[in-house]
């Protein structure tokens, strides 16, 4: 395959929101040392089938060998370029609060090659203030400082109503991927970005039903 | 319908995900004292299809009126009774550092229903340290603490390596749901408990991938 028909190849955005998790787990691997896994091996370290693991890395060409299984490394570093870790992306985070402070000294960006290059808020008593090795911004400057900067991420933990200006502002300075926190769906159908709008809550509803389920099936027992 | 037939009913899981989204926009519906509205005026708002809004909603008797739509309120009581939001969940969070903290202070918790009734740490630095009204209290005595309180979910903010151990402990002592974001993925076949476990890093991944697919069409356009 050359680079072209590879790059060509649709994955199925169900793959792509797979893929984190294989990145996470082969990473597990070289840490331990394991260099070649079957995938019967593997699928049960990620409670999936074994079927699904072939279909989703057969999808960019992670064949495994028969009676080797999969070279461990060869499928790390190809998910992490497909999943843009050799980019070296870099990022701000707007707002400094509890989540913006949890945000900034936690290692999922470092361990996924994103540098957190700025750090921005609005507040006086906030501006100014050590966050692990970054002094926050005003956010008056973090136009001059996206373009300065190329800042390719911004990771919203404004408040919902702040955070549809602020994107807006962002993107026209460059930014091109926002990680929103905000709570607010963001949509920017007149820029050229991706958004990710996370909704921490919803889980924690998922995770409501399933007990609620079994309290319900509780209560229909003993009637 | 009665309401064993109702409650019987399988629910597929792919609805069961969407429901908290439906359930945050209906929620601002009310909030805008919108108290009818069609398939088709939801479906903009969400930004997906009416077909699929109608689908969704007729799985728990939602069923739209010709020329009148859905009562909104009746939507958000019955999507807020599938997820339990009536069933007043108390929780507890374990590990006070930056998330543990940015979650004890996010009001998502109060929207949902759920009351958080204790903080713990093992840290002595930390135990004793208010964090909103509540004390942080000492990692040793929250078997008791659930037992006597009845907790029925318990947030994982602590580090990976002391997750499996806390949530066996927890587990014991009578908690039902874990919202696990230690990065380690719990599984906990020997206890009837159900887990969440939230890799935060996995979304800002899928956000990378589609930045990077754009950057390498880019290269490619050039060559």
């Amino acid at each position: 395959m050359n680079k072209e028909q590879k790059n060509e190849k649709q994955i199925s955005s169900a793959v792509i929101r797979r893929l984190p998790r294989y990145f996470r787990y082969l990473r597990e691997l070289i840490r331990n040392n394991i260099m070649r896994i079957s995938s019967k091996d593997l699928a049960e370290r990620m409670n999936v089938t074994a079927s699904l693991i072939r279909q989703d890395l057969n999808c960019f060409g992670g064949f495994g060998q028969q009676g080797y299984g999969y070279n461990v490394k060869y499928l790390y570093n190809e998910i992490s370029n497909i999943l843009g870790v050799d980019k070296n992306f870099s990022a701000i985070i707007i707002g400094m609060g509890n989540l913006g402070r949890a945000l900034a000294n936690n290692p999922l960006f470092e361990k996924r090659n994103v540098k957190i290059k700025g750090l921005f808020d609005v507040s006086p008593n906030v501006i100014g203030n050590k966050v692990g090795d970054l002094t926050v911004m005003d956010m008056n400057d973090v136009s001059t400082f996206c373009r300065d900067n190329k800042i390719d991420i911004a990771v919203l933990t404004l408040p919902k109503l702040e955070a549809p200006s602020a994107a807006k502002l962002l993107a026209k300075a460059g930014v091109r991927g926002f990680w929103n926190f905000s709570n607010m769906e963001l949509e920017l159908p007149e820029y050229d970005v991706k958004i990710e709008n996370i909704h921490l809550g919803d889980t924690l509803m998922t995770l409501c039903y399933e007990l609620a389920k079994e309290d319900n099936r509780a209560s229909e027992d003993k009637e």
